[in-house]
This record gives structure tokens, sequence and C-alpha cells, in this order.
């Protein structure tokens, strides 16, 4: 009776494994601090320890778990199951993840990075039930994203589909993380909204935004901004709506390529609500094609601090 | 013995019907004009003739038919087999061409839009065999596309992924067909290769573009730009490079987002080749991710005249 699933979730600062029953409840869980400075060994072993540490909170051995699925930072090869050198894990280059976890406890494992599993998630247990095209999109430090049509994840050649948020759009705007300019990402991230409150608030020291960060222009940050629209300031009024200007025309160009049924934004969005929502979609309807715009929803996702759980046995738990 | 289909090409100016066996290979071809000006029941009586003519032709019987694929203009929706105005077909609105078909031979019938049959024709038959997952780009009139993951069309919501030209890349650049500004299709398809060309000639009129254009400015067109390019003339270089630039940034994006293995172009990029595609190789090295860049390769579509054929036999020849 092999009627579990074991979930790993890797981050750069927590670990976490879960055990769930095949309709994804989560029955328990075990957290862990990653310690990444100590490198991936020590990480991997914490990990092991912390699947036997879960089985034994479930009262289940191995011959009860179907099957284990991890979330974790890419790139990395879900045919092999080997990550290849995640920013967030210093030193996990070309490490072969999925053997070594198979070569442990002998269950069927599948690696996948972590966007592409929470877009899953959201398809099966969230906002995404009930779509056939499901276009997930992270809206925070980075902009990720993860493509799920049909209940399967859209993986591209090697895995690197869904970065939706190195579309360039503005050649010449600012650098990006990634080495390009004007990528969506370098233009809505939360650091990025952070650099433009940050120069236009140097002009305009009498914005609200700026006392919300402690008069300290370099402690401005995106949450400061969207507190600030709220209070009705009008400079930061005028930065969510750039950033929604130029998420929508970002969301409006997927929309003509990939026609989804749903976008579901997180992160900065999900804490923004409509207030960043509403002019997105207003920018998706002015420049997206009135037939695929007439097809599709944007929406905040829904599965909050539950999704990296949700990501990990999402892998593992059939339709 | 079920062992042949049909294939019906529909185009504003020639309607084809062919009958193959499950290979792909062509065994009877017809073709008439569509005299779309006549309206769509002419034509779809034409078509209907044209299927007893080819399986005459033949020698075969509506017994020995497993299915007949039908390549037309979009949009139109792939699950009802209904055709929704597509521009070159004027008055066929909402016309139920599958039920008309299926009524008349009591034959599976599958109706799909040209770009996304041609795309599937490609990966089956041409550029893309042996490819995962391929992305199918034409340049001509204008640019649209299809998108072949694992063997079968990328659809979406409502039949609408891959209208990969009308990704904004400039919101205040030259108008496109779709209303919007600064598409894709507005900066690279033939016409607007053109137009920017008849711009630039009107202030340097001794280059070669000019007088391939017997001296007029209003008859130049792209094929004018791309032969004097081939003749060294320095202004047609230029505009070869534009366009290579604005289509190697569209494909960037494109290569980040769908993670394709292979992008096919035609038309254009057939006609002109390297002059083309080595700078749009180069623009895309630049500007795309590292990882889906090194999965990737750009090259001319493979099936020239035949893919019409190819794309409308391909929708129902199994794998």
């Amino acid at each position: 009776m092999n009627s579990y699933v074991i979930g790993i979730d890797i981050g750069g600062t927590k670990l976490a494994t879960v055990v769930a029953d095949k309709d994804g409840n989560i029955l328990q869980k075990v957290r862990k601090p990653t310690e990444s400075e100590k490198g991936p060994n020590h990480a991997v072993q914490l990990l092991l320890g912390m699947v036997n540490e879960v089985l034994d909170l479930g009262g289940l051995r191995r011959e009860d778990i179907s099957g284990i699925g991890v979330s974790c930072g890419g790139p990395l090869d879900t045919k092999t199951g080997i990550i290849y050198s995640p920013p967030n894990l210093p030193g996990w280059d070309a490490l072969p993840l999925k053997e070594m976890i198979e070569s442990e406890f002998h269950i069927p494992t599948i690696i996948e990075n972590d966007a592409n599993a929470s877009a899953l998630a959201e398809a099966r247990f969230g906002g995404g039930r009930g779509y056939d095209y499901v276009l997930y999109m992270t809206m925070s430090t980075g902009i990720g994203g993860g493509i799920v049509a049909n209940g399967e994840i859209y993986h591209g050649a090697n895995d690197c589909a869904g970065e939706v948020g190195h579309q360039i759009l503005l050649p010449d705007g600012p650098l990006c993380g990634c080495g390009q300019h004007g990528c969506l990402e370098a233009l809505c991230s939360g650091p990025s909204i952070a650099r433009r409150a940050q120069e236009a608030t140097a002009n305009q020291p009498e914005t609200r935004i700026l006392a919300l960060a402690d008069g300290q222009i370099d402690r401005v940050r995106s949450e400061h901004v969207l507190q600030a629209a709220r209070d009705g300031d009008a400079l930061a009024i005028a930065l969510v709506e750039k950033t929604a200007y130029y998420m929508g025309w970002g969301i409006a160009n997927l929309v003509n390529i990939l026609n989804p049924q749903i976008v579901l934004l997180v992160t900065i969005a999900v804490a923004a609500g409509d207030l960043l929502l509403d002019p997105i979609r207003r920018t998706v309807t002015e420049m997206a094609m009135q037939r695929p715009r007439e097809a599709v929803k944007i929406m905040p996702a829904e599965l909050g601090d539950s999704i990296g759980d949700l990501a990990a046995i999402s892998l593992v738990i059939g339709n």
C-alpha cells in the first residue's frame, strides 16, 4: 500500500520535508535551516535524515511511499536529476541529487525547479484548478515563471522554459541580474521598483515613500512604495502605475505567445492586490490581441506560504 | 483497410486537396482557385467536389480514408471546427467547416490554423524531425508561428498560442495590422521591411534598392532590399541588419520563454538565407540567456512549397 508521497523543498535558507497522502493533505512536516555555507553534502545529509524523521512522525515505512518530489532552485536537469549551480545554493555544482536520494531510499524521485513545481501546485491545488493552460509568475527578488499545459509542466529543450522575467522590453533599460538590459525582471522585480523609487525620491524628498523608509533613500523598498500609494502619495501612485505598465506589457506579450486561461501572480502582486493588479489588467487589455485577451484572467496566486510543500508533492501526485 | 488520409489546404487564393498514405507520401492532388469573392458556400462546395476528385484519381473509396486534415487561416476553434472570419476569407463567419465536411463524408475531420499545421508538418517531415520542442515562424506578409511540443501542437486556451509576431517590442513604434504599435510583425514582416526601405531611400536616392525597384520608391519591396544587400549596397545591408536585430530580439525573448530546440524560419528568411540568418543568430546569442541559447538552433524551414499539403495531412497522420 504505497499511498503516500514525500515532498522536499530546498531553499537557500530553509529545508523542509513533508509527508502527504495522495489527495495532497500534508500529514507531517520537518523544517531545518539549510546552512548553505556548509555546502551541498551537509544539506543533503540533513535532508536524508529529515526524510526519515518525517516518515517516523507519520508512522510510515519506506514501502508506504510511492514517490519523492523535490522542488529546488534551478538550473537543473529534470531527466537526470542533476542540479547545476543555483545562485542561492553555492557549491551545488553538477550535484546528482536524484541519484543520491534514490540510492538511499529506493523510491522514485522527481527533481524540478521551484518555479515550475509551484506552477504545478497552483494548477493542481490553487488558483489554476480547472484550467488547462496556466501561466504562473513570481514577482519578488526576481521574476520567474512556470507554464502548465493540460496538467503537465512545459519544460522546453533543457528545462529552461518559463523564463518569462527575461523577456527584454527595453534593450537600453536598466541592467538585469542576468547581464542583459531592460528585462521584465529589471523593470518590475522588488529591487527594480525600489531602485526606481530611490531615484525618484531624490528629487521629491517630501514623498510619503521616504517617510516610511525613515527618511533614508537607501532604505526605500518596494513595500514602502505600495504602502505610500495606498496612503494616496502621488509619486508612489505614479511608480505603481509605471510598474504595472511594464508588467502588463510583458504579460500581454505572454498572453499572445502562450494563450493561457489564467495568469497567476505571486508575492508582490499578492501583497499589492488590486492596487497593482487593476492597472496590470488594464494594460493587458490595451496591449494584448483581442481573442487571447478575452480568454485570460489575471489573478493573484492562492497557495500562499504552503506553496513550497505543495510544489514538492505535486510532482509525485497523479492527476 | 483505411490506410490513407486526405488533406485540405485552404488559402485566400488557392484550394488544394490531396490524398496521401500513412507515411506522408502524396499520391494525388487537385488544385482550384478559391474565388473567395464568391463566399464560403461556393468554396466549400468546390472543396467537397475536390475531395471526391482526389479519391477518384487515387482509385480509393471513402472507406479507405482514416481522417481528413484541414489547414486554414485562423482564427478558428479546433474543438468545434468552426472558422471565425479569417482576414483572407471574407464571409467565413462562424462557418462550421468540420461539421460540413463530416456530414458529407462521415470521416473524422480535424481543422487547424495554417501556422500550427505547418509547424506540425515541419516537426514531423521537415527541419524539426527529431526535436521535441519546435518553434516555427513565418516571416512574410505577417509574422505568425506555431509551437510543437513532443509531437503535439500547443494550442492554448482558445487556439491562439503562437502569435509570436504580436509580441510588442516598441510600443511607440510603427502601427501594426493588429492595431497595436511596434509588434515584431510591424518591424520585420515583408511590408515592414519595405516601408523602412522606402523611408530610407527617400534620403539616399543613389541606393541600389531604388535601381532594383525601377527608380520608384513606392515599388520598393523586401526582395529589393535583400538583393541590394547581396550586391553590397550599404543602405540595404544596414536595413537587413536592422531587421535581423529586431527579429533576433524577438526570437531571443521566445527562446527564454519557450526554450525550443529548434526555431524554423520561413519565407523571407529562407529566401535571404545566411544574409539574414547570421545576424539573427548573432543577436539571439547576444540577447538570450545562456542555457536556453545553448540548446537552440535557428534554421530555415525545409518543406518549401510542399508545406501546405503536408500541413493538412500532418493533422491526421499518427506519429
